[in-house]
């Protein structure tokens, strides 16, 4: 099965398709490319015009929403990759992946069942195996739950 | 006009010089150039030896006042590529900008109407384009209310 | 002296051996190369499975601590390194470090003094310079009172 389909899968899984518009919130760019190299922005847990998981985690928001939340944003950037690639096979490899999560503070689960490393492993296989930071931030925009950056490499 | 000259617009705009010592806060340097990659480290909204901008935004510092520290930090940034390349019309793209708000707990626009990426690209034109990642944190060096890094690719 | 002996006798001044397996928090890599470029993920003080240094920074933690809890999250990303390459001699440059600091509300001195900048430097030598980020986060995974996270170019 290819990577495109297994991403198709995911977001039927999810429930949600990724397949509009994904707004960028600013005056910047979702996605760019230096070589073999792709640099993606910041993507918050939004479908459409909607921010689907908003508030603390530890608080307000539970692990498992925290863990969706974390996949969503990684559908975007695959989405973002897939739409700049043709094809998610030309995936190299992601390399990094950050992951900033609104947090309590006495949540200190920000790392361990991240939803996103699943989520990129189960697309990519062995493509979307990463290194990865997970902070406990203080706030983020639009009050999302959940922010999450990447750089990949790729095959020309 | 050049890029250098449309800088010294942009530092004639906010009401300062870029052309002093660029402090860093500690053991580490402020720019490292790897092949046509170049690393900025993270800029504070410093001129001189005073942090312009201190704070949390969203209660001690409006979001105004908080765009013209991004605006700032930008400006840092650029001049540390300009004493590198020699003029910042060697600078290809910037690749990627992780600007960072201390936030007050409510406070969810740290993307949206960020001065940086304004700058960036008023300097740059299409080099400035850039992908961005927006956090609130909970506290910065020196009480800052902003600090952004960025990455960039240059001409040899 | 090699980087390894200088490696080595830092692990001595610490008091902790950096030779066993080092955990990852969760479904990712600790190291990541691609060509020259090596991505190491968020390193916590951790060792074996204790986490040596927790809680927020100028609070229950004071600076003195969270300078040896930076070592020791430098120390992983080296002994990282070191594995990956058989040599620290082989690192090139450390291109980029993100330190993230668990802070206390008033805490301001997350830049300075850090630990990791000077060991660093001292265990790799002019390799060992490096731009760096540092911000101050609310949480951690595991109550960890720093992370650090690098980027490094590396020798064929």
């Amino acid at each position: 099965m290819s990577s495109d389909a297994r991403f198709a899968e995911a977001a039927a899984a999810l429930g949600h398709s990724f397949d509009g518009e994904l707004k960028v919130g600013g005056n910047y760019v979702g996605l760019l490319r230096d070589g073999d190299t792709v640099y993606v922005s910041g993507q918050v847990p939004r479908v459409g015009s909607t921010v689907l998981v908003t508030g603390r985690v530890g608080e307000e928001v539970d692990l498992e929403r925290a863990r969706f939340a974390a996949k969503v944003c990684a559908m975007r950037a695959l989405s973002l990759l897939q739409r700049e690639l043709g094809t998610l096979d030309k995936v190299r490899q992601i390399l990094k992946v950050t992951v900033y999560t609104q947090s309590a503070a006495p949540f200190t689960q920000q790392s361990g069942r991240d939803g996103a490393s699943e989520l990129l492993q189960s697309v990519l296989g062995v493509a979307g195996r990463h290194t990865r930071t997970s902070v406990g931030v203080y706030q983020l925009p639009k009050n999302a739950s959940v922010e999450l950056d990447l750089v990949a490499s790729v095959r020309p």
